[in-house]
């Protein structure tokens, strides 16, 4: 007889199912988990379940919230005339730590059509809707600046550009602590063109 | 106010608990987990709350099991008289696969002096006592080839080399289908000295 052992194959092919995730990544992560004392598998369970329980979407928004609007939705001393569009709730966090403190719509994903994602699988009527109504003094798209994010904010830029509404997109440049020999000659040409003044 | 969200940010802890998983991973297994039905959700903490709840380490080969003693150890048409001595429970999936139907015997690591693992963190003890006990014919060392497995295999030749027991190490060579130009010359200087007559 061969020896296998269903519950653990099922546990690899539940590590597998995240975008990223192989086959040796998924076997060393459960092999972890076995060998870890009970209490941390209880704990990680636990934080499955808690943020899939608690958590879900601002229907305003489309961050992540346990309240509904969210807390950024809600918070009066935010500057409301000004929305970032980000592709993914998470992108907040780390446009938070980088200071903004205005309003964001999150699109839920870029257009790609090699995945066959179009502008009708993302937030995008949701956000035509929203500035119709509120009429924010300016829209900052903080797509990627990866082909599917460019395309997005392109996109964006014509369907918005209808609406009196000042767009505007985040600045192509060298990274803060990069030399200039590791930047690529297009991100390099993008910065010359974007040259200030001092 | 800043934005975030503690449920979320435990959850990418606790997948970055994980070795192999940084900050980025666990970000993206978390989106993706919180952009999955709740189904998918319930059968991952299933999966995981399973394996951990029915699996144990075999008491006789620390195989994963969810008898005691393993479906191995207690199968009377396998070869008694031949250990495979492996690092980890995972190893032996691999092993059944090409076909080999003897015993099994995990160390539950490799010494790695670095990572403070000597030969009493493995269970080098249970296997002296185990040889001791059963004679086997033949103990095969399926350790990796890697620093720390050739150290491992070495420390237990040495060991094992007192008990009346013929001891194998499995072979250095060129993979099945590699070509030499892409062999290491280490790996190839290795495989000429072990050719084989045809």
């Amino acid at each position: 007889m061969i020896y296998k052992l269903d519950s653990f194959q099922d546990l690899i092919e539940a590590f597998k199912m995240f975008p990223g995730i192989g086959t040796k990544t998924a076997e060393r992560m459960a092999l972890f988990l076995m060998k870890s004392p009970p209490d941390r598998t209880r704990l990680f369970s636990k934080s499955v379940q808690n943020a899939r329980g608690k958590i879900h979407f601002c229907s305003v928004c489309y961050l992540f919230t346990e309240e509904d609007p969210c807390q950024v939705c809600q918070d009066s001393q935010r500057d409301q005339g000004l929305i970032c569009v980000i592709e993914e709730a998470k992108d907040a966090f780390v446009l938070e730590r980088c200071g903004f403190r205005g309003l964001y719509h999150v699109l839920m994903g870029k257009i790609s059509p090699l995945d066959g994602v179009g502008p009708e699988d993302l937030k995008v009527a949701h956000l035509v809707e929203r500035i119709k109504k509120i009429r924010p003094r300016e829209v900052i798209l903080a797509t990627g600046m990866d082909v599917e994010g460019e395309a997005t904010a392109l996109y964006l830029s014509k369907l918005l550009g209808e609406e009196e509404v000042k767009l505007t997109r985040i600045a192509y440049g060298i990274p803060v602590g990069m030399g200039l020999d590791y930047a690529d000659e297009l991100t390099l040409a993008k910065a010359l063109e974007a040259r200030r003044s001092l």
